[in-house]
């Protein structure tokens, strides 16, 4: 790619891609991530009832992906508490951010400057794990880009993918909430990533892997300054999801009304052959999910997300 | 045995041995698990919301035996992933199921003629996956029956076995129901084949493969037609179960008066030394159930089945 | 250590470190083990209406450790039930103590004597269970202590930490308590055990394995005993637990008053910056928790416990 020599920008990607994670982007991850835990609702609550409860809590916030990589290739789960190093640095920030004298910790942590550059730094860890992810399902399982995918994504994303039993651990249980009916943007963003660095190991997308990295990382790290400081949610995606999401998934055709049709006929026939099907009343002519089961609150919002 | 011999079914069981479930049958078996799940309540809904959710959901239909049997034998849950081709086929069939326009494909296939036949092909591929995970389990643990029909069982009816996770996945969470409390039909066929192909294995059955796989194919199907042809869900195995259930587990017994009074002076002793044992109260005198516990909604249902 | 040669308890020590625990102590632990899943609310129910799933139960409490040691290291999980004969005399054990004729065998092993000489055999099999797990982490993950504790734990109180989802498999779901909310005696024990284990093990501990094995063993066993005979539930270590709590955890400090200041300062600069934290306010001035989501009920009884 010329434009990369052009702009100098070579070196620069190279020094990115060389730049080492550990200490500092990993414990602005862990102080970020531990933060965000503590922001949930009753988690202060948890962290004074149950110290240990609030302790295993942040280990799956800080190491979540690398549990649930690990699970998905089969490799100990056990395995990050093996880093002794890393468990330490993030067990003291555990420690800090819930229970430092006077709160400071987290009371500066939380001013905005600071959790600005500690949040990029976190997106910047966010390539590496998804990068890590995809290789390690590359040398596995050679040219299967869905396996890449999926392994890059829990790495990078897992803290959110296992978010309920993540939450089971503090004793709160919300089934009708998960990462697969409503995505968040950091998970949304790392899918994305988890794609692009698998297209681009398989030779699919001709690019070089630093050039990859630089430009990942900056539309992350962009990306998050940009959200936090307007204290805007809306995705960037969300033009490109709309219009997916309308040509595939609604079903709006010139046979809608036909299709009406065809599904009251259809209905019919199976209730008089014993095989009503349960769901099939569900949608209405046009496409409109109709609101049924009372157990799906997270509908609406989902709704508001992707139209 | 003479009889294969006689009736000529020896080719027919060698024919059947030696066919292929790529790619028509596999097919056969997303198109019946896709709509299987289709027709789960709120499924259509989660269907508009979320299409990934639905995605994976569908996945979980079509390759939880394979997921299932993958995590306890400690290997890589992913893997059934690496099958692209798999993947494809069932997501193409999943997309056709839920968002075909005119609803064409589900209407079709939900046709009694044609769906009985895709459920007998549905009802072929269980013996294959029984076979194979009896077999895998086989060369990783000699003689041990019971790691065998586990894997067997796993492999073969995983879809049901981990419905809580994959309701999990949609929004919903029923913890009262599961297949150990109260089995269906698809999951009982298939413990008993994993018991039949797993002592088969081991020689204690002294039947040859492919007799069994005969026998046990034939079996199945001719049984899923007549329940789908006359609506009935009475299982085959009622009265047998009955049978056992009764004679092992209900505690009928002529000391049953005396039983009374021993339990009576165990729970005042019990109680005396402080261990009242929490649950003592809960059984009648005669073995009679008596509802205590609200949240068990599944007991009178599996009374019925049972009884 | 030359006590240990004093008191002649250098031979008893080799003694006990050589004793096999088959099948004495482990019959003793699945018997002991069965009558506790026994006395659980509800399970006489769930035994009546689904033996299978009542028996699914059992096995996960006698073997719930070996199932999630093995999902721990990535071995497969299945792996228990390869060992026939320890399934066939738990599966036994279960038979007896949920279906025996005129309920004999509960009533006796509910004796007080009886189950004194049970739960104290049952004790024994937890040196051996916790000292297992260690070494097995030991030869996999050199010197690395975490690994060795969360291992040694896993190993020896397995039934307690994935208690949930023994619950779930008979239909009952109880998300708000768990083992690391509110720690019960097995697992506290066992958890010390793990820790001493591992610094013994890593030689930061300078004594024999089989010296801490005797004191161990006699320590659970003589406490067990106590706690039997007294029927008091107090915690042997309840006073260095509020020492360690109110040290580490509670954030009393000179500066309370000026913490209160610090922290609605940092809320309210939340507030305007749009990043409110959402826990923030749940913490009183003094440290003290409010009570505040409700779906924590373990609460009040943590707080007993801890002060």
């Amino acid at each position: 790619m010329d434009w990369f020599g052009l702009l100098a920008l070579d070196e620069l990607s190279h020094g990115l891609a060389n730049l080492s994670m550990f200490p500092y982007f990993d414990v602005a991850h862990y102080v970020v991530s531990i933060m965000a835990l503590r922001e949930q609702p009753g988690a202060l609550e948890v962290s004074r009832v149950s110290p240990l409860a609030c302790w295993f809590s942040s280990m799956l916030f800080c190491f979540g992906g690398a549990v649930l990589s690990a699970i998905m290739l089969a490799e100990p789960a056990v395995a990050p508490l093996s880093n002794s190093t890393s468990v330490l640095l993030a067990s003291i920030t555990w420690y800090l951010v819930f229970y430092c004298p006077v709160d400071l910790v987290y009371c500066c942590a939380a001013l905005l400057p600071l959790r600005l550059v500690l949040s990029g730094m976190k997106e910047v860890t966010r390539t590496w794990k998804v990068l890590g992810g995809v290789t390690q399902a590359h040398g596995k399982y050679k040219d299967s880009l869905l396996v890449m995918i999926a392994i890059g994504w829990a790495k990078g994303a897992g803290g959110g993918l296992i978010s309920n039993f993540e939450q089971l651990v503090r004793g709160v249980w919300k089934p009708e909430t998960n990462e697969f009916l409503k995505m968040s943007y950091p998970t949304k963003i790392t899918l994305i990533g988890a794609v692009l660095f698998a297209l681009q190991q398989t030779h699919y997308l001709p690019v070089k892997t630093h050039h990859l990295m630089l430009v990942y990382t900056v539309f992350t790290v962009v990306n998050k300054a940009r959200m936090m400081l307007t204290g805007s949610s809306a995705s960037p995606f969300a033009v490109v999801e709309s219009a997916i999401y309308k040509t595939l998934f609604t079903g709006h055709s010139p046979y809608a009304a036909l299709a009406v049709e065809v599904k009251r006929a259809c209905i019919d026939r199976g209730a008089t052959n014993g095989t009503t099907p349960a769901g099939a009343k569900e949608v209405g002519g046009n496409g409109a999910v109709e609101g049924q089961s009372g157990s799906l609150k997270a509908k609406e919002e989902s709704e508001k997300k992707i139209n």
